[in-house]
């Protein structure tokens, strides 16, 4: 996520520079037929490009509104995530007591419970962010140079999992769910698999267990979804062809745009010869500015398309991940040098 | 689902080419009344017709956006099953238990219960995902034949859904829901029974029962929805308006281009006779263009409309059930080599 | 519900065969004041009515849009009820035993209090229905002729509910509810009577009532949401005005369209001096056209407004609650032959 | 809410028969200074006001939009309070008993204790439809002359609300709430009183009485959404601008207009001297008729703002609110005629 | 929030004052070049750059909606906090009482109890909204001098927190949550263990513990979606390309509209030379009300994006938790001097 109020100038040239390059091949290459070779005859007329104009710039404003609509439910999503992780927590820690209990438990003994249940919860966040951040065939935003070169790598993709898991559960467990598929939902059969031990224990009220286990069955609901998210991409065939729609835009508008250069050329060289026979070169910085914006646009849509991708804009998943472990290890009365800090920024981005 | 991040120039050119040849066969038609029978006069003014193309273009954004709104609500409830079933999965391993029973029970014939119930529930997305896959008088995709040369069939439609069932629950039962009219919901009766009759032997605690009829709740809602995605088309009314709406204005596109063209070729002919003559046909192209991009933008969407009709757009609800069905048999525990194997891909669709 | 992929070229014309005659009659009398009157002074300038248009275009879009979200609305309500409906049939046969009894109560006498419990539920189902397809003044699809006369009637404009009611329930308790303004509401009060009568009885668990009056709960919620639907119609503040705007734009567009054809016609006319001078009445099909597109645009939206107005579009409410009944009956164990089929399609149209 | 199809234009034209005077004599100045005083130059180009025309219409369709989205919201959240307020009175019902009571209890104190309750929820329906029929100081339509006129007041204007409540309530809690900022909230609180009273003496079990909060808690939900809508107006910054802008684009209409027909008058001139001299005079109705649209457009969105302002677009908060004391007193068995009427219709228009 | 109908024609023009003015300095610059330099060639066509305006209002109509979209979530979240705390309010009055105490409590002791964890809950709400009231890198409104210089300030900028929290919690928990990050978490865990107590000490009855517990994790998620409209900005992608895109077309707008006007200077000039030579600066104002509404349309976008920046379109929540407060000290019985009064209004704005 990107934390200034705006992107620089700079940085939105240097972003679209290939194309911006060309842009200017495609404009100079038409405009040289016109001039040198006399190809003024090659024109089309204005008006029915317009209405394709407008055509497309609608259905990619459409895809946009649709783009958008993506990154803000991961967002709420992972606030999702959030909340239920501090009613998690705090559940464990009024719930989990030996009022219920017919032999007497120690309090260490209890506190250590809760530090089993909220550390193994913390490993599920972990599965959940790797799994996030690994590549789908329609993730293409880290394979473009424009997009790489200034967007650092988000932690998941410097880090391995296995070591990542290692300081939350114990070694048996990690082996256990190495050899699942899915480990967030094997470490949530663990966690309820725990619970219950618990219940059967006396450790916890039977009707406490009911809520736990429900505060689980929203965690598998959140999972699920911001899983959804990452495994459904924007439909393809909605993509694919507003994308090709814009290039025929940008593909077919010098010849329509030129030749009205061409023309006011023409009026200008009455009065001005010498401007008015270069006239039609000054299409090309305005050719540039119409593509690029149409470019552009459909561009900014594709880029926030896959939110969990690992790119600048990305929803911030594993800054969320670290806030919650911060809340949850500082509630459970961990001293705070022994916690780890947030991610840092990088070039203001929060990854 | 498509897999790729788009659709290759190719494949959209071989999938539009009968309509792309029909747009050749009328505007040629035009041109040649133009051209040979010297009907110049035939023409209307252009700005009335952007109007209609403005309005046009904004009533197909409207229904590609109701379209995409019933591709996203089906992927979600079909998220939505996965996460019951996950949910389903672990309330059954933890909340089927000898803790309240008078007598002893066998763990081992607890794990059986669990399991019954568990290939019971695969059953129930078994008849599921062959109610959506069955036909309907306006699913019309698999009958276009560019739709159907590269859209191979999904497994729903190459298999028999009494032999898929029958891995998964016992033969009595099988019988008896053949002869319902709605099988997934009589199934879902099943379920309930048993989970009754576990509670009666004291295998369930009261409580958990109710929490496990809240989970079969759930099921019926989501099933609900699902079939209500089936059953309900976007209402005909406004497709059929919208798709005629765009073949008027195709059809009278070329009263108003073919002129416009012929009256640049007039202005080029006074420098360059040759040209300027034949320059009405230089129409063609530009007229394939704007009728493809309006047709195109309107068969996006009715392609997308019907998210379970065994398209390659649909919705991939045979590799969603299948991937259940393998978290649901790794965590019961059962051997890799058993658990069948994840649909393949073919040519980038997931089924 | 209108089955097929699309409406007829054929039923388009028909259904909409007196606005295009009214069409008609108006372009010809402002040609004939153009052509015999000689009043080509009468124009308009085209820009500021293609504004008009675009704005128009757009207000019925939106409209248009909050058509179809009352539609999709009234769909998601109905499939809540079948939703409901099957999870009160699963919980009713499941919840009401002998199990807390402390008297032996006949196994008859419990399938007798079940089966009690879904006919008052199938009654309540009538009841609601037969609500929703009385007649609101702001309902008037089946007063217009085009509409009425293809469109059969939905069954309960067919028959009286007081004889769809008596199968179902005791006529004691038709005769209470006949007196009640609202008898769906009158029916649930009595299921939650009845429920709780077996509460005390000891047929049903103290917490299973919970449930079960929660599902009663669900109900009210489903009825007042289809009654909402019902009772308020799309503002007829914003409806009205759309109204006027379309037809303002209709009647001042031949004022700019006209003479636009004029000066084809004068251009034409240095080369074809008969085909010229009458090529103002060329405009004919082409205002037919624009007036037709804008008015069904605007038209289909109207009729799409109330979906329990009676019409072809209507939600198909009957079909639904005698699908529902069907299943209900049939898990019940009734015999196949005593349970009423679904009500058959009439010209492709579901009720 | 009004309850015809539609408006009529006579009603239309006396509701913005001010703006249309107001248009009028905009445009004779503009028009006198383009024909008396030679002010033929005094023009803009159209292209850059139909640009800035297309703009205002697309913001205003959005403003409309959200509009419209309060009505619905505010009839949604009023049907809510229908729903709740059914299953409160079937809740009270079959849940104060005297099954619990370790004491006999009298039937008849069960039953006056059941009505004491549910006239405390019409008082507290009452409550808040007074509250939302006071004025807020950005809610302005009363104050406009052709709003007034036509708009008869709603009944929480014509009477006051202490009388309305002292049938409802004992005269103890008339003067304990009076103190209160909020009546509504304080009611609230006084049931809940009530029915832990109730569950102390054992006349409501103790699950039931978490039921009955569980119906108390939705109360204050939809109370206070209610109130969002009446205390939040539509944003005024984007109110504000929309108005503005379109009043800019009015107003600066005319230099483009009027010398667009004076231009038609000067081509008229060449064969009909006279009506192209005066053709100018021509844009009146015009001018009119684009302003017309705009205006009534952007006063539509203005007009449906705020659903609870008093006028006769209002949700019909009297009537809804009258509709539920009805059936709710039908089910408590009292005699037809002991209970209060439905507000009458007034000019086709609900309150 | 501003309560008036609207912001006065004097508020807008300081508002936008200094962009008002640099439109001038381009426009003037440009006209002099044109005007003194005779650069008349310098000009591009003016289709094109319609088509660029239309696209540029269409993307900043949408991003228009989704800032709407956050201050209208953002309005419900605390409404739900409303809607929550009276809940709360309720439920402690209700459910914390000595009926299932074996040993007798004072009835004072219980009012206490209540009485502290009301205060706490009025702490919470305090340190969320400060929490809001923060600034954050994308957060630039108070930067701006004309959002500043007619904005006062928040109670929250002008306040600690530390001493607005002291009344509503002892100096020990003070001390405690004071080193905590997220000061509201603290706060609701604090809560928990005090509702825990209070069950162990059997003063709550175990079933309304949880009840309890539901409404903590409810605050829990109206808490976390409050701080994920705080912390997640409109995503800066989308917002800067916009702001680019409308900069851009006011910058190139001059280069078609001045031409435009000098076209129809030098017609003018044929009959009125004066006049027509200068004609040109007529420019000015039309310039500047064209860039004027597309710049405005955008910064009101802007202006609203962030609702709790501390601006005057904010969401009002001192005023909404200070409402809260009110309402829960009136219910508890706190005469009313006692009670701190509502936020005044300054310049009409709500905080």
């Amino acid at each position: 996520m990107h934390t200034k109020k705006k992107y620089s100038i700079l940085e939105m040239v240097l972003w679209t520079r290939f194309e911006t390059l060309l842009f200017l091949v495609i404009i100079v290459i038409y405009i040289s037929g016109y001039f040198f070779l006399d190809l003024q005859w090659l024109k089309i007329p204005w008006t029915p490009l317009a209405l394709i104009g407008t055509a497309v710039a609608f259905v990619i404003g459409f895809q946009n509104n649709s783009s958008y609509g993506r990154i803000w439910e991961a967002r709420k999503i992972w606030v999702g995530i959030v909340n239920t992780s501090r009613t998690f927590g705090m559940f464990l820690q009024d719930m989990i007591t030996s009022e219920y209990c017919q032999t007497t438990v120690d309090e260490e003994q209890i506190k250590q419970e809760i530090k089993i249940l909220t550390y193994r919860h913390i490993a599920w966040m972990t599965a959940l962010r790797y799994a996030m951040r690994t590549t789908k065939p329609w993730e293409t935003i880290l394979k473009q140079r424009t997009d790489r070169e200034w967007g650092l790598l988000p932690p998941e993709m410097e880090n391995k999992l296995e070591n990542d898991l290692q300081p939350y559960i114990s070694k048996n467990e990690l082996d256990s769910i190495s050899q699942k598929a899915n480990k967030q939902t094997a470490l949530l059969y663990l966690q309820s698999h725990h619970l219950r031990k618990l219940k059967e224990k006396g450790l916890i009220w039977e009707f406490s267990f009911l809520e736990l286990e429900g505060v689980l069955q929203e965690l598998f609901t959140l999972q699920g979804q911001s899983e959804r998210i990452k495994n459904f991409p924007y439909p393809r065939h909605f993509a694919t062809l507003n994308h090709y729609f814009m290039w025929v835009f940008i593909l077919i508008l010098p010849l329509a745009l030129v030749p009205q250069f061409g023309e006011i050329g023409n009026e200008i060289a009455t009065s001005n010869p010498v401007i008015g026979k270069f006239f039609v070169w000054a299409t090309i910085p305005f050719y540039i500015i119409v593509a690029w914006i149409f470019h552009t646009m459909e561009r900014i849509g594709r880029t926030g398309e896959n939110p969990f991708e690992g790119s600048a804009n990305d929803v911030p998943i594993s800054t969320i991940a670290r806030g919650i472990e911060i809340d949850l290890r500082q509630n459970l009365g961990e001293p705070i040098d022994s916690i780890p800090m947030q991610y840092p920024e990088k070039h203001h981005t929060q990854f």
